[in-house]
């Protein structure tokens, strides 16, 4: 395909609170956005007792659509995907809208059921998200919240409930008050709504949970700002819960991290959160890649339906980036097999071969921008790409691996992926492998032994080759005094 | 050609002062490097009186090439291209250093002559350095100076003249002391060696000078360092000289920006320079982007024998970024059309014609990072890659005209490719350009007439395409009360 000039896709999501336009083109395997328009049309505010939107509300609605409109006019149709979520669901009078709108932006709205919905967030997800386990997944709307169990790409269950963010502000905290009792309010009301789909759920189970959606990403924004790692957990709510208690009015909530934008419904989908967790004992939630518009985006497009998201976004990038990927994969096994080598135990954490291994995979994507410092670069494109099937703090953690891959070697700090033990252990790994692999021929890998003992290593290489092999003698003494410094004792012997 | 796999080049230079060994692959029109093996060999200080080279330099030569032997095993010999220069070329006893040499390397070694060692530096900077008009080159060598007029990729004067930074230091400054006699006497030696050539080469002319080698590279640090434009001028030569001469001893030297490592030859390579600059009356100089290795490494690509630099450069880095050239064009000839309707002399200088094109179409790429910020990436990519034929202040300036494209106006400080009247002006248009293409079609871009009276612009659009594009009214809206709160006046009207 000719990546210089891929078709354009277009997702447009009619929301309760805001419409959101989404234009992106497909790039060697990766989704690239080229325009985000948002506009906050609040239709929701416009429904009334009898759910009759007003014209005022309506207006609002065509006029964000006839800008729109004039960017849809260039993608071709087929690439087209706009649908619409609670607020038109539930307006009786949606026909009049979505007539008059459909003629502005020329092509069909879709109105989607609550399972639709669902269905699609689910789409959204595991075209983001890493892992093979099956996956709870929540996503709390402005007027629905949807809650999912599936693996892969198949949902095995969907639930779409009639509780949002907006509509639980305006029920349970109309006076903008925030006390303990509106709060408790807010997560007793959520729990009688949860209530009729727990048992299933439970019986159901998952290995990882997972959150899309404004509250999520806001409660994010806020660990991260503040320094804590990205795991949600029932704890971190309600401090949060309390701090907001603290404020007393929803007008002066002041929390580290909280966008003035975000805040607004912060304490309402708090609410609904704490609920979701307390009534199918979540332990802990990181947040997703995708939802809804992703799930449109993805669907659209064949040739990225692929099992392995994270295999799928390392070979994205090893080819947008021409990395020379012989060369990567050899240092990949290389890496794993001196991980394997080291004895089960020696790095704890089950993920950290995946992650070993993308760190290989991407450890010379620095030199697309230069030789000198390529590990700065690599570290901050790691960490700006989107890597779909890597959470933040993986990410974090793969630029940090990368970025003394080579020459002065630096412990890795301030990342949370893994027991600093473990990422500083496979800092060291890289390392070797990289050395080892260093003619860029697998046939030019020496066979090697290593033997670990805590944090002592001894590497052992084939009879005589240090002797034939002048440079590599070279690096891998000094490799022996820059890990040594750092107190991890390292010998090599042949 | 499969780009994750491309073969290998590996270039070897064996200098009087130093070993080199370049390992680089091609990369979608782009060199990039994978290896850097230097050695400080000091080949030239183990010449004797009778020119005769000691046993122990010669054992530091071969040792440091069994190093390089290593890894040009596993590289195509039609790839491989291994030169010396001066000390090998005046050694007597130089058959005894090759003969081992070579069986080290297990490749032919080749002593070039001055004359092809200028001919080999000029392609160097042909194939490095922008601009289509006569070029004078500088290379100050440890033991030879080479200098070149040429035309695009024609030498039209070859010189190599027996000077060098390690002997002119080892015959001028001998004591180490700095002093304005020392200078004097370095200075004027230097001048009696150029003197048979300056007639001949102020005959010839040149529009533009650019200098190779450590001498000009530690110049523009310095100059770098310390906030100075990248312009090398008589003038500031002799400022560095006076600096130089206040600190007494060459041990001494302390100038913000100069590297240890360069430190020790610096003031003789400064002497050699005044003089070149005083004989032949040179105006002012720019660093080369390459020289003797790049000379070698381009001349055994045929893919990259192509005359305008720039424009290969642009063409590799939207291949490479995956860039969209048809919207990229679109941009740039609209921003082009844009400064030719703001009449002659509202840019004044002939080059931004250039950069302006060149920032066009660069400006999407830091969408391969992100939507988000995504001029904040794009400065980092440019700042950071290598563009063969724009100089530093140039690739600097591109960097913010594209930082700031779109969305928030900053205005541009703290570049010194062009006036700063100059570089705002730019990126005025540029914005402009990249919103009358936002619908990324040629046939959507609206036609328009731009006048300019000073600052003020005035932007008529066709009849009533504000009325029928409300999005673009929206921007354009939006973007005139940008550039008007930066004393920027501009009007739309349709």
């Amino acid at each position: 395909m000719d990546n210089a000039r891929s078709p354009l896709f277009a997702a447009i999501d009619l929301g309760s609170n805001s419409f959101h336009m989404l234009v992106v083109r497909e790039v060697q395997g990766s989704v690239q956005t080229l325009a985000k328009i948002k506009r906050k049309v609040r239709l929701a505010s416009g429904l009334d007792d009898n759910l009759i939107l007003s014209h005022e509300a309506m207006q609002r609605g065509w006029d964000c659509l006839s800008l729109f409109a004039e960017r849809l006019q260039d993608i071709p149709p087929n690439n087209i995907r706009i649908v619409a979520t609670a607020a038109l669901r539930s307006a009786k009078n949606a026909d009049v809208f979505i007539a008059k709108a459909n003629q502005i932006l020329g092509h069909p709205i879709t109105v989607i059921t609550g399972e639709q919905e669902a269905c699609t967030i689910y789409q959204g997800v595991a075209h983001t998200s890493g892992g093979r386990g099956k996956r709870l997944v929540v996503d709390i709307g402005g007027a629905s919240t949807e809650i999912i169990i599936g693996k892969g790409f198949e949902a095995a269950a969907l639930t779409s409930l009639d509780m949002g963010c907006v509509t639980w502000l305006e029920k349970h905290f109309k006076d903008r008050s925030l006390t303990e009792a509106s709060f408790q309010r807010a997560i007793d009301g959520a729990k009688d709504v949860l209530e009729p789909m727990v048992q299933q759920y439970k019986e159901l189970g998952w290995e990882i949970c997972v959150g899309a959606s404004g509250t999520v990403q806001a409660l994010q924004e806020i660990m991260v700002t503040q320094g804590m790692d990205e795991t949600i957990t029932l704890a971190k709510l309600h401090r949060l819960r309390k701090q907001a208690i603290g404020f007393g009015q929803v007008e002066e909530l002041d929390i580290d991290g909280l966008t003035l934008e975000r805040a607004l419904v912060f304490p309402s989908g708090l609410s609904i959160l704490i609920a979701i967790f307390e009534e199918l004992d979540i332990e802990s939630m990181t947040l997703a890649g995708g939802a809804l518009r992703e799930g449109l985006v993805y669907g659209m497009m064949d040739t990225m339906q692929q099992q392995d998201i994270r295999q799928r976004t390392i070979q994205s990038i090893q080819s947008r980036f021409q990395l020379d990927t012989t060369h990567a994969d050899n240092v990949a096994q290389t890496a794993l097999s001196l991980l394997a080598q080291c004895g089960e135990g020696w790095v704890k954490e089950p993920v950290a071969q995946t992650l070993l291994t993308a760190a290989a995979a991407f450890h010379e994507i620095g030199m697309t921008l230069g030789f000198k410092r390529d590990g700065e670069h690599a570290a901050y494109l790691l960490n700006h790409l989107d890597l779909p099937g890597f959470t933040l703090a993986q990410k974090q953690l793969l630029a940090e691996l990368v970025r003394h891959y080579r020459e002065q070697l630096v412990p890795i700090n301030g990342q949370n992926a893994l027991s600093s033990t473990s990422a500083n252990r496979l800092l060291r790994l890289l390392r070797l492998a990289v050395i080892l692999c260093h003619r860029r021929e697998k046939a030019a890998t020496p066979t090697f032994q290593l033997k670990a003992k805590d944090d002592v290593l001894t590497l052992s290489l084939e009879n005589g080759w240090l002797k034939n092999n002048a440079l590599m003698t070279n690096e891998l003494t000094l490799e022996e005094q820059r890990q040594s410094d750092n107190y991890w004792p390292l010998t090599v012997i042949a």
